[in-house]
């Protein structure tokens, strides 16, 4: 299916637009800032730096990790998204320069990396593994595509098909050619997106071709570090480079390198037949999404080397769950969604991009998680070293900062992930739930548009006008959430007979639409408790609250500290109320929970059951918390009734 | 209170005389080959060859760590304590090598320490911070010691005076001495133990001195690194000496670090009035039982410096609870309850001796654990860097090998646990349960004989004989441990009336014994469920097994794989049933409990109850463990009844 994207689609007052307005506000200026070293107290980027110097053509040394150029990329990319919709003159002055000093900074070849320009001593595509070089030219690519789509500036398209015409000659499996891959998949998503601007084929042929290749005996990273005299193990794991793609059965190694060369192989596997492939991707999907993924859409349990570990091992508070990671699940999710309409990618993508995506950002956008765990104990964040990547409080920026842009561009993007249209041209499918309005083209139809009401994910009842040109019969696919237990739809304020027509987790509504017709989603949003599947021990006798597509979390700030003591019993008569402080309006709940209490004389361990007392508990969205006192959070508690029918 | 010791105790029949065999029969001479690098796939340890070079004179690269001496001389004491009460010609032999080695490597100075004496480049007392020449030298004291006790051998004392006096002659405030304290205490214990030996003041004094020097200012490891040149940072909590032990609030630091200094600390509090000193060591007592301490006994939550963390982070995977803390936890309760005979300190030596300890050693004798968690995953365990320390199955020896020995010295020495005299001659304390028989000397009676029977820990009913020389008015003081929920106490065959007459944990039965009186206790032994205090987040919702003093394990041998998807109810149907394969004989406990399935289609999430399957479920002794095929451990299960009586 296509997405329908850019301008076609406009946020209207909602939930979205207010971080789209806090995007071009706070987050992006902010990221300018620190983007230039000139957010007080914050790590010096250097980004910009380095690349006005490398535009200048006069040398120097490079600052900051290899990667640098990419934060400044993504940025590019995520002002782009905004500058596709709306006016903002500082955003496009920035967005301007920095496609300005791309073009300056490109080598006669196409080639563009500052850290490189700057020291010429290092030889270009001599660690192909390790010095991130394809991941940068990715990100340039993203961005500078996205630039040209908003703004139709031929500039920054033709420094990006220098580029992906210089990563043409250099890899492949030609003569001459580098028979390699990256060693952090990226480009492979940015090449397909070149390919769609431009038609020009070869771009697709080399992400397959890194998609493919990757894993291949002999194993490239093994012999180019040969080449270069380089006998440091590595394990070939973390790079998933340790088999070929369709053979890997499980995700491993790296989070983000991993959900990656996931999306970008998706986006391979939907330009054409490849069952293998397809099968493959549903397989790691599976795993990834019921087998190794936080509550909140956080993927990668471990901070050591920020990667997945085993099937079921979810640890709360040492979870690593890199933001990026989240971005990455998205991206990869959406992309599962344009190879086959499967609410459950969108059900995934819903979870990671309300809570372990946008946990990543403070509410007033200029600070940021880059580590995002369920649980925080400050005290032993603090002492514990199996601990020391977590951050009490979001950061200002980071020395490694691949996440905030990144975050950024996820959130103006949201709009490109409401809509799809099947390859037919005879069926909508909405994914997500946002005030909104788009126009998409449908055969039968011709323009449609389409008008979004509702206080998703406040509320679950959505309204939908449609205005298509002509009267058409086609089908318009809702998608029912996963979480949702019942639904109720009405045409024209006639409800859809039960059982609802539902299709791989969208409720199909085939008919005659005619200019007028309105459709209401009534999607019931109580507190409910979720539990974890057994085998995730750490989560074995814990529970959590959701409501609808939001993870709350319980913070010190609303239910003092020692969180570990809480226990959670039946919450049907739990609360969902408004709470306008809290991250510029957050839904809460409040209901009864329990308190253990300790034993007497303050025993470590004791025969006797632990008393409890009935006390008022209150929980905050998961993105939101951490905006307010620092303190303790948790996600899971005690689960007062950890037993559920006996079999 | 004066331990009754040495030949004045000896096992009869039963659980402790078993494992007594098993040391002079299996561990010791398994260690001895070890030692003496001669057990197949085993790493080496280079002890005695170090020591057998040095001892030559020739000099030689010392080879392993830089303490290996110390493992000879706990094997030497192990032995010693073997030798003082029976015969075994091969020990007797390998400890007189021992002494005879110490004996020739000994510098006329007195000094002794192999690794010094085969590489004389090295400056002595240079690092007196990391270098553990004063913890060799304390090992070697204690070895030498316990020898001379056992044997009577005068050239092993003199061994022991000469470094004891090289010590006295090196360290204290006076004029050309240095002003320092272990990097890692364990020579205060020794040194203590030559002044009982000897009756010379010089060492009590050494002991007092390096006690109170402890983290004054200025700091002797800053000066002592700055007059070497050493500018790398350290971290004196580590040391435990970021302030003077008697403004010490909280155990902190190097496990095994913190319990040799609190047990020098307590001998030294034995010997004069100090009641600051007494104060201090009862509240990091009470900073380590009821806030930092496994249900096992062990301590050290962290394997990454082997430390302690926070109060009530107790996490049962990522347990480091090193033997050695095991074994030093128990050695400093010995010494709280010879300051004072408070049962609690004779409660938390046998949850540490019987479980977190003995552990650390397989059924028959030839592989040890160093780390101790209460629940093992092999899976994650192979895959989690921070489980890189666990080890799935007992090893047979260790690169850093401190602990087997140090447990082959606390078994040894169980006879001297048993037994206590207060001051005045006039009370006998029965602190541990085991079938013996002493000769203890009481004021008011002479000589007399305490035969005890029964089959602790296997069961509470204990009987005494007592045989005095004469009749005559004294205090029998049985120790009613925590974790009996009553007790029945007769006196030749009368019941003692209700209420008990109970002292800090002791049941006092002051009377005119007279020959022939016979005592029985019974102590009932159901199988109970336990809970950990509120605060210990990682054991929220769980709850675990003991019986006795014994806390219980759930083993995949037993239960299948997935423990962690099993949970506890009511446990009153429990049996506890005598299994003759399991580690030489161990009281196992069956009964039914719960598995919990997994969601429909393996969801990782789900908002329904978690259904549950009844099941037989077996749990062995937590020290029996890992005896059989490896696999799956844990300690705490799901709780199925989180909430006791609501307040």
């Amino acid at each position: 299916m296509e997405p329908v994207t850019g301008r076609q689609v406009r946020l209207a007052a909602g939930f979205w637009q207010t971080w789209l307005d806090r995007l071009r506000r706070d987050i992006l200026p902010h990221q300018w800032r620190a983007l230039q070293d000139a957010v007080p107290g914050a790590p010096p980027s250097y980004a910009l730096r380095n690349l006005r110097l490398a535009a200048c053509g006069e040398g120097g040394e490079p600052r900051g990790r290899p990667f640098q150029d990419s934060d400044v990329a993504k940025w590019l990319e995520a002002a782009s998204y905004v500058l596709q919709r709306e006016e903002a003159p500082d955003l496009a002055a920035h967005a301007a320069e920095v496609v300005d000093l791309a073009a300056r900074a490109q080598w006669p070849d196409g080639y563009l990396n500052s850290r490189f320009t700057l020291d010429r001593s290092r030889p270009r595509w001599r660690n192909v593994r390790d010095d991130h070089e394809l991941y940068v030219a990715g990100h340039w690519l993203e961005g500078l595509v996205a630039y040209h789509r908003a703004t139709g500036d031929a500039r920054a398209l033709d420094v990006a098909v220098r580029l992906g015409d210089h990563l043409d000659r250099t890899f492949g499996p030609g003569p001459g050619k580098i028979r390699g891959y990256p060693g952090h998949p990226e480009v492979e998503i940015a090449l397909v997106k070149l390919w769609r601007a431009t038609g020009e084929g070869r771009y697709l042929d080399l992400a397959r071709f890194f998609v493919y290749e990757r894993g291949r005996q002999p194993a490239f990273f093994a012999l180019e570090a040969q080449s270069r005299g380089d006998e440091r193990p590595y394990d070939p794991r973390y790079f998933l480079s340790h088999r070929p793609l369709l053979e890997q059965e499980h995700a491993t190694g790296h989070a983000v390198r991993a959900m990656y060369l996931y999306a970008g192989a998706a986006d391979v596997a939907a330009t054409g037949p490849d069952p293998a492939l397809v099968e493959r991707l549903r397989a790691l999907w599976r795993d990834v999404t019921e087998r190794q993924m936080y509550l909140t859409g956080g993927v990668g349990q471990e901070g050591h080397r920020e990667a997945f570990t085993v099937p079921y091992d979810l640890p709360g508070d040492r979870a690593y769950a890199e933001t990026c990671a989240a971005v990455g699940l998205v991206l990869w999710a959406q992309r599962m969604l344009r190879l086959e309409a499967d609410g459950r990618y969108a059900d995934t993508a819903e979870r990671a991009l309300y809570n372990g995506a946008l946990a990543g950002v403070s509410a007033d956008g200029r600070a940021y998680f880059y580590v995002n765990p369920l649980e925080v104990w400050p005290a032993a964040a603090v002492a514990r070293h199996d601990l020391a990547d977590v951050s009490l409080t979001r950061q200002p920026w980071f020395e490694c900062a691949c996440c905030p842009p990144n975050l950024a561009r996820l959130i103006a993007s949201v709009p490109d992930l409401l809509y799809g249209v099947e390859q037919d041209g005879a069926t909508l499918f909405v994914h997500h739930y946002a005030a909104s309005e788009a126009d998409v083209e449908l055969a039968p139809a011709g323009r449609v548009r389409v008008r979004q009401e509702g206080d998703y994910p406040w509320s679950g009842s959505i309204a939908l006008s449609l205005s298509p040109d002509r009267p058409g019969e086609w089908t318009l696919a809702l998608r029912l959430p996963g979480w949702a237990r019942s639904a109720t739809v009405a045409v024209n304020g006639v409800t859809v007979a039960a059982p609802l027509p539902v299709q791989t987790g969208y409720v199909t509504l085939k008919r005659l639409w005619r200019p007028g017709d309105q459709v209401t989603l009534a999607l019931p949003m109580p507190v409910e408790r979720v539990r974890a599947h057994p085998s995730a021990r750490d989560l074995a006798g814990r529970v959590a609250l959701m409501r609808g597509p939001l993870v709350y979390a319980f913070e010190e700030a609303d239910n003092g500290p020692d969180l570990g003591a809480l226990a959670l019993g039946d919450v049907e008569a739990w609360q969902a109320w408004r709470e306008p402080a809290l991250a510029g309006g957050a839904v809460c709940l409040s209901g009864r929970g329990w308190r253990r209490l300790p034993p007497p004389e303050g025993a470590l361990y004791a025969r006797d059951p632990i008393p409890a007392a009935s006390v008022s508990l209150t929980a905050v969205p998961y993105w939101a918390w951490g905006n307010r006192a620092p303190g303790e959070m948790r996600v899971w508690l005690v689960d007062a009734d950890p037993l559920g029918p006996s079999t």
